[in-house]
Formats: structure tokens, sequence, C-alpha cells
């Protein structure tokens, strides 16, 4: 059994972290960190988890240290960093589930983020933590930046058909919609149930922090500078994510290429599902799995390719997907605990 | 008082015509038809509407004609139109909520409804009815062909943009999102709560019948073929649709002249609300009235146009939609009872 | 037309008094105070009312005084009667949606509401505002204390009982559940959609507020000392309220007893419907109507009256009935706007 | 392992089996039937069970008597009878999650559910699931009745109280509010999303099908007959049931007793968890976990006991009952897979 450190766990990846790592038949919840509810049990501020018998503590990176072989860091962009860098110092192997090292590029970072990177010193190490992308590099790794909840779901489907030519990189337009818990735990007026409830909206049609994290995979795939337009959306519920991508056929394309590079990317893939041509995903068909569901058809009429995805944005979008890496990094079998 | 009657009452859409009518000024409501309801009363079937004091009757077209005026049709394709022939012959005017006679092209209506047109003689006297777009058609019209809830949402932002060149005709993209009665009162399924609660999909990927009437006037519009992808998607709501459309500028393109040409169209519309630039539209602003909410932003980084539109479905997509035809139909105040 | 003025508009109550008086043919809305909004327009902060041409104004007792026939108090309970106090002076007709004038027991106040009563000398002119226990009383009174939206929800119901012996004073159980409007426009990390959707649960098992408001009314129509059981629910819903309430017989008992004497009291009663034996009420049956629905049945088995009633708490719970009152303070007609 | 099959999988509780049987370390699933869904396989259905590599087949007794140790009925009450005499016959054992082997008395099952009990004969080894209850009844069982979910949710607070004299036999009210799945996968218009959500009703105020259940246990417990007052109400949520219970207390009633009972009943039970005196519980905590949460309170104004439960319906309320019963009469961990 590897032990664990949950860094910041009072919001929903935390919570969903908590959830998978104490059925894990390979690393043990040693410590629970978080300001907020320092002092109290898990049981008193997530009743779920009452069974666990484990107390929030100040989050104190020598502590940590001493009594963890991995920390999962679910934490606030720009916080996340300030705990890597002692982390990593002594030696943790260090699963980051904030933003802070997906972005190599530290310009791009402060233009989105609008402050300087916090810890470009970690950026050479950092693995991005797309397992279907990056696994070869992810054994071993010491830190990992999982992927946002929407690049997620967004590169998973568009890799293969941008490496395999099926899909232009030009031209790509992506219509995310998000449950609730996307916006993390925060409590505003704007996230009230009454507020919420019976009614959808799209909340940042341009500009959105996820689009160069995406744009730097997809562009690697396609060997080109890829430039999307990304637009998330607010559903009424609250887990689970759909994007719903409109592209460009590419110079290889065919009908039957697209089922083809999907097919071929992820037969073997434990977590990625493909429908058959015509069907799309649905965001009930992964609640609370690991699962990435992608569908896609051809428009005929407008010579366009329509792809959708299905992801949780607890799980494959966050801690799901966090556990996967950590169990390449440890030689665990990838599936464990999911 | 002109008099009304509704035929087909038992949908959602009649349910929203009974209930903007009972409240109107100039329209009296003097008979309602159910095949499934003849014999009860409204309130029976619709508790909110004890106070009427009216029963459901069996659809005669004879009996509509002497106690009415004017005849909403809230019925299935294929269905209105078997009732607008001898309603129309009758001398009756005509507010059709259903498909049929919104495409003129009835090779159009066949290859999208899979049946042959049912009555393509009256197709001829059909006006689309889109006030903003058709009002001086629709004073004295008498066959009105409603639009569909999502072209209503499609039209309005992009036919002002397309008339002035600010979007290009090509490469337009389409997501809308709709609450569950979208799908009328259908008893399936997947329909039924467990199934839509907390669940997000696309399910017609292409080929949706709301396309050729998006088109047609689009098309009008830009004063050019227009294809468009449209891919809508289920909402876990009941009311609202949302559209978010991305477009590649056109030849008269310049960032102040999206809003420019959206205000210069709809400043004096009273069922129409721009809003200013980078703000999205949310359906919640617009549930249960006759107004479009229209947002825009221009997207640098990809060069696109993101518009964002919220119509209540049932409302201005649907029942409202109707009554401000009829009001213009018959010389009231456009916006009586809206 | 009397002027109005709403005091305190930023709240769910408040902009429920908005969307009614705005369409209300005997009351114009003169000001709209709120400290969080003063400065906008009503359509910035409600978008649904952008067609009204008001803004937030400072809630300043003075110029509310000059420019308004009555004050409608939308405020939390001890800042309600900070405002009256000098309206009343200023001879303001004051509909208070408030606690602050329910209770005529300054003690009860203060047991309840933990602090001392803010304005006992307002007390003695202050009508319970409930029109079909008090009507008589409400036509021109200064200041109406309208109720609680749970007590007037099981006032409603079992007042006409009580007063004819058919159910005893005795033994009362009610179990009332609400919408989450019911909790205000509250941000708090209870009320942000995440944690309410998908979850049910009672939430103030002894000691509600609003118990001796009914109590008081209760006991009045028994005329004999009344204590009932009250807990309240929250229900993953806007809004609405359900009151199900199982009582004893009482010494006029009989089966046919209890719909007669319900239908006695409320046949001519515009806002009140009761069903047929063995029906059940529902929220969305009165959602944003006036109207409070009444059920019963008789429980053979158990021997008990269960009785159900369902109001939405923002009309018929709040700001419809006061308006309704208002209306009758007025002289204008008991259902003008409503 | 032992060999299970899983009769009538198509609905919530059938789907509810899969999950946990699916993850158990003591069972396998060797055959999953379904008359609706015969011949496709599991993924077909339930997306989400796409690893398990299954298919529905016919219900045919012969062969899962000669494929399984152990047949789980997930049917309509009547049917489960039907398919429960061959396979005891066969000796399989036989968990039983319908209302069948529930009640003792036939008259009574005749008297609620309006026909003749299916199989009188095997009334007499059935064992009424309720391990908390039952626990050594349960060791080696051959049929299991496993209880209704609202009986689990009023049965477990209720009866330590009434044991121990601390809440009379006499005044309970009960009134239990369930999510949507409780209805089962029924596809009605009363169920569809537009008219479920946003709405609270009570739906059946008198003569409820699992009143007999509970008094059957209830009575056992006070030892005496004990009628109750049962109210269910419809929740515009997917999963859970709560129950809030008002009850007068008996003979040995005091302040400190009610949680001394409760305590002492289940301290040591997994699957109870009794919180502190004044807190409610709320069916969030429990969501597909098998555990019932037990909140209590003493309103000292009425003098009635107000007890609150949450359960998941379709965990603790039926499926998860169902494998913690499997559990014990097969030797195994009660808490295997839950």
């Amino acid at each position: 059994m590897f032990k664990a450190a949950v860094i910041g766990a009072s919001g929903y990846s935390g919570e969903e972290l908590l959830r998978i790592l104490s059925k894990h038949p390979g690393f043990s919840i040693e410590m629970v960190t978080s300001r907020q509810h320092a002092g109290k049990t898990l049981g008193e501020v997530f009743p779920k988890f009452r069974g666990l018998d484990l107390n929030f503590v100040e989050p104190d990176t020598a502590a940590v240290a001493e009594s963890a072989d991995v920390a999962f860091l679910a934490l606030p962009h720009g916080l996340a960093a300030e705990y890597a860098v002692p982390l990593r110092k002594a030696g943790l192997k260090v699963i980051d589930i904030s933003a802070d090292f997906r972005i190599k590029d530290t310009a791009l970072y402060e233009k989105y983020y609008k402050t300087a990177h916090p810890a470009p010193e970690l950026l050479g190490e950092a693995v991005y933590g797309l397992p279907e992308l990056h696994r070869s590099e992810l054994k071993g790794a010491e830190l990992v930046a999982c992927p946002g909840c929407y690049p997620t779901s967004v590169i998973l489907p568009l890799a293969p058909l941008l490496r395999a030519g099926v899909v232009s990189s030009e031209g790509i337009v992506v219509c995310s919609s998000s449950g609730v818990t996307g916006a993390g735990r925060k409590v505003a007026e704007m996230y009230i149930f009454p507020e919420r409830a019976e009614s959808f909206m799209a909340y940042a049609p341009t500009g959105h922090r996820h689009v160069p994290e995406m744009e730097m995979e997809l562009s690697a795939a396609a060997g080109a500078e890829t430039a999307i337009t990304f637009v998330p959306h607010l559903v009424p519920m609250r887990r689970g994510i759909n994007s719903t991508i409109v592209a460009v056929p590419g110079p290889n394309f065919a009908e039957s290429a697209v089922s083809e590079a999907l097919n071929e990317a992820y037969d073997d893939e434990p977590f990625v599902q493909v429908l058959p041509c015509g069907s799309t995903a649905e965001t009930k068909h992964v609640e609370t799995t690991n699962t990435c569901e992608i569908g896609h058809a051809f428009d005929e009429h407008s010579g366009k390719i329509v792809i959708t995805s299905a992801i949780d944005n607890l799980t494959k979008g966050a801690s799901g997907q966090a556990v996967q890496c950590a169990n390449i990094v440890f030689g665990l079998d990838e599936t464990a605990g999911l």
C-alpha cells in the first residue's frame, strides 16, 4: 500500500478523491488537509464518509512529507504550486488537480491566469496527466498535472482524429456544457439553487482558461497550430460534462475514417467508450465513472463532422483521472480503484 | 373581442395558449378541443385553469367554424393540415403552431417529415409567423405558420447579421439546448424524471426537422444559399431554449458591427432584447415571457463571432409567438396579452 | 391608481411583488428601494423586468412618504419595523411581508425571534393579513402584517375545521415542505445547487418561528389553546409549499363534515380551491398563482384526518397575499392583478 | 464465489442489484433475465454496465436453477411468487425484493394487494429481510422477503423505541417523501420530467400498501397492536427517502431515553447511523449507500418526539438490503460488496 495525502479536501474534487481512494486497493489515505475544516472528523464534514476514521488537519507540508508517498493536490491554482514546491523537494510524488502545471508556456499561463507562474522551475518535470495520450511519460513521473475537466472531454475525442488527418485543425467549434460542481463548491448568488435550477446559459463566450491547455494538446496531435472556438455552458445538474464538437473534415477524411480512427485509438482503453456512428454521448451513462463516452456522426448536409463526448467532471474530469495517473506512476493496475 | 378556438389543447403548447389567451384583452376562448379529454372541464385536466369556465370538446371543424373567428392549431404536423383545410374553407383565420405550413418547398417537407405534404394548396397563402421579419405580410393574413422553437431562437439573432453581411453565410454552427417540454407531453421511458434529471445529451446530431425552416429564412436574409450545422441538446429543465451560434465574420464585419446590426434591427422591437457585447443570454431571463434575449461576443483568438440567444420554447418558441401573430393579423396591439 | 413603493426589492418576495404590481390595474410602482442595488435599473438586476422603467434607490423614508400612498415592506424582520414606524407616522398605509407585526404577544415574539419587539406601539393597529379570515378588519386597515408562508398553508385548511369542531385542537401534526426560495435569496453553502439538488431533509424539527403565528390563529378558530407539532422540510424545487396535516377528529366529526366545513368556508373564496375527498394537493397546480389548494381524506384505519394543502410560497405565501390585502385595504377588487 | 441470478433486471432495483453484485467479492452474476430486453447485452440497455460481459436472457426457471445458487427477484409482486415457487423447489435460495412474502397474513395481503396470495405455501419459510431486526433468522434462510423502501425507513428508527417503551404505540404519524425511482421505471404521464420537476405532492393519503408491513413489525416491537397514519409524498429527485415520524412519548420516556435506545440498538450496526439529538437526517448523506441515517429531537412545546430517517430507496430500501441479507444467508461478511 502506498501512502497518500489529500491536500485541500473540502471541495468537490477533494471529496471525490476521498470517495475513490477510500476503496482503493493500492493507496491508503494517511492525511487529509483543509484549512477550513482542520480539527473536524471527515464524517462531520461529509456524512457519507463517517465510516472512514480520519480527521482534517492543517496543511503542513513537513507533516505531509513525513506521512505520505504521494500528495494529491485538490487546491486552487496558485496555491497548488506553493505546496508542490516543498513536497517535491521532500521527494514526494505530486498529483496536481489544479491548472498550475498544465501549460508549459509561462507567458500563456500568465495571459490566461492573470498572474506570473508560481513555480516555473517545476514545469520541466510535470507530465500532462491524460493517460490515453501520455501513458509512457507518466510511468514513474514525479509531478503530474491533471487536465482540466473540459480539456479531457475535448482532447480525448479530437486527438486521434487530428493525428490521423481525419479532422482539419482549422475551424473546430466546441460547445461544452457542465454540471454545477464544475464551478467548485463556490458560494455565490449565481450558484444558489433557485438561480440555477430550470436555467441554462453560456458563461464565458471567449477566453476560457481551459483553451490554451486544449490547444497545446490538439496542436501536438495535429502537428500544426490549432486554434479552437470554445463556449462553455452551465447545466442545472450536479455532475457531468458534455462536449459537442463540430469539425471540418481533414485531408484523410472518409465517412468510415472517423470511427476507424477513434476505435483504433481506444479499443483497448479501459476508460474510453466509442459509440456506433450516429449515436450521441450522454452524461448519465458516465456518472461517477471514469469513462469518457464518445459519439460521432457526419452531417452530409453541411459537410461537418459532429462529435459528442461525455464525462463525469469530478471523476474522469478530475479525481478519477488523478487516481488513474497515480496508478500508472506507482506501477499499479491502471484501473485499480476505478 | 375576437372569438378564438384552441384545437388540440392537451399538449404543452395548447396549455400555454390557454394561459395566454385566458387573460387576453382581445380574444375570448370560445372552444377548446381535445380528443383525449373531450367531456372534461379545463380544470380537471389543468388544475391551474379551474377558474376558466370551459370544457374540452371533440374537435369538430363545423362546430369550430360556427363559434370562432380564429383557430389556433396546437396539433402534431400532418393532423394540423387536416384541420386547416376545412377551417380555411369556412373562412376562419388559422394560426398553426405545427410544422405543416412553414416550409414552402413540398419536396423538402417530404424529405424531412417522411410524408407527402398534406395540403400543398394552402402553402401559397401561409405566412411564416416571425413578426420581427414578416410583420407586413402578417397583417390580415389568413393562415399563419408559426416558426419552430429552435428556428425562432436561431433566425432572430442571425437574420440581421446575415442581411448586413456582418456574418458569413458559410460555416454557421448552432448548438441549441432545450428544456424537456420541447419534446411535447411525450410519455416515453427516455422522458421520465429519473432518466432526464441530472443528465444532458445531444440527441439528433444530423438532420433535425427544424433545419430546412432555419435555412429558408437565413438564406433569404443572406441573399445566398445558407447551410448550417445544427445540433440540438436536451437539458434537465422544463422550459427554455438556448442557442449558441458560432459564425465566421462576413464581408462587412467589424467588431462594432455585430451590436450595431442587432441594435438597429431590434431597438424598437418589444420582444427582442439585445445584450451588451460580452454578455450571454440565459433562459431564466425569459421564462414564461415572449422575449428573445440575444448576447454576442467576438472571439479574437479564433476569429469567430459567438452569439447566444434565449427564449421560452413554449412562449416565444410557440404559443406566445402565435398570439403575437394573431394580434397582428387582427389589427390589435402587437403586445396585447403578452 | 394608488401609488406604491416596494421597500427592499432585492429578495425573492420583492421580485414577486414587482412581477405582480407591474401589471396591476390599481397600483403604480413609484419607488423601488434596495441598499444593495441602489443606482441600478430594475432590468440590470432582474432582466425579466427590463420593460419597467424603474431604478433602485436607497431606502429613504421621507422620500417614500412623499411619493407613495402605500409601502410594501419586503425586508427582514426587525428592519421592517424600523421602516414601518416613520412611514406610518407619515400617514402611509404599510403592507409588511416580514414577521414583525404578526404576533400580538411581544414576549412570544422575543422568545422566537431572540430580540425585543422593535415597535410594540404599532401592534395595536396591525391586522393579520389573511383575507379569508380577517377580511373585514382589513378594510381600511393602516398596517397589515402578512402571514408567513407556512402559516398560510396551515391556517387556511385548519381554521374552518377547528371552528366547526370537526377537528380536535389537540394532537395536530404538520409536515410542511418548501421549495428553496422559502429560505430567501440566501447565499450559503447549504443552498448552492449541488448541495440542494437531489436531496430532501427536515431542517428545524422543533421551535420553528412560524409556530406561534399558526397557533395564535388556530387557537382563535378553535376557541381553545391549540399547540401543534410542526416540522418543515426543504425540497429541491424553486417555489411551492405543501403542508400535510394529520389531525384527530373533533366532537362534530363525521366523514362528510370535513368537506362540508371546507366547502362552506371556501366555496365563494376566489383564492382557495377545495379538492374532492381523497385527492391530494400538488404544488404544481398553484405555481405563480395566489391559490391555496386543499385536499382531504379520512384514514379509517388509524382514525385520523389527513389534509394536504399547496400554495406558491412567494405568491399566496408572501407577495400575492400582500397584494390581495392591499386590494382590500384600498377598496379595490380583491382579485385585481392576481 | 456463490453464483447469482438476477431475475427481472430491467427496473431500477434490478439495475441497482447489478451495480452492487458486479463488484461483490462473494457473488458472481451468472444470469440476468428480462422479458423486455432478452437478447440484448447489458451494455446496450444500461451503458454504465458495458464493462460487464453479460446478456439479458428470457427468464426460464429451469435454466436459472441450473446456473445459480441464489436468485434475486426484482419483479412486480404476484410475478415474483410465480418464480419463487419453482426456484425454491429446485433448491435455490431466493431473495425477493417484491412484496409477495413480506406479510404473513394472507387476508391482509389480499386486502391491500387486491388479489389472493399467489403462494401461501412459501410464507412459512419466508424471513423478513431486515437484518438489524431479523439477523439470526436470516442465517441460512431459504427465502428472504426484503422489506419495502418506506418500511425500512420507518421500522428501523421506531422498533427500538417501541421495544423500550420510549415511544407509545398509539398516535404514530409518518410523513415519508420519496424520489421518483420509488415508483419504479414507470412510463406514465405523471412521471415525465416536466410533470415532476418543480413539484411536490402527497399521493396516497390513506391505505398505502406498505402500511401492513410496517405495522406487523412495529406491533412486534411494541408487543401491542400498533396502527400508524402514513402519508407518502413524491419529491423531484431521483433517489432517496426521508421519513419524518411524530410520536407520543411512551411509559419509559425521558429526554435522554430516545438517543439511548437508538444508540444501544445501533451502535454496532454497520448500516445505521444515529445522529446527535437535534440533528435531522438528509437523503444526500446516504445516496447510493446502504446506510439508514436517523435523527431525533424532542419538541417540548407540543410534547412529541420527532424522528427523521433517510435511506437510499434503491439501496438500503431495496437492492442493497437484498445483498446485505444474501451476505448473511450465505455466511459472508455482512458488509461485503456494500
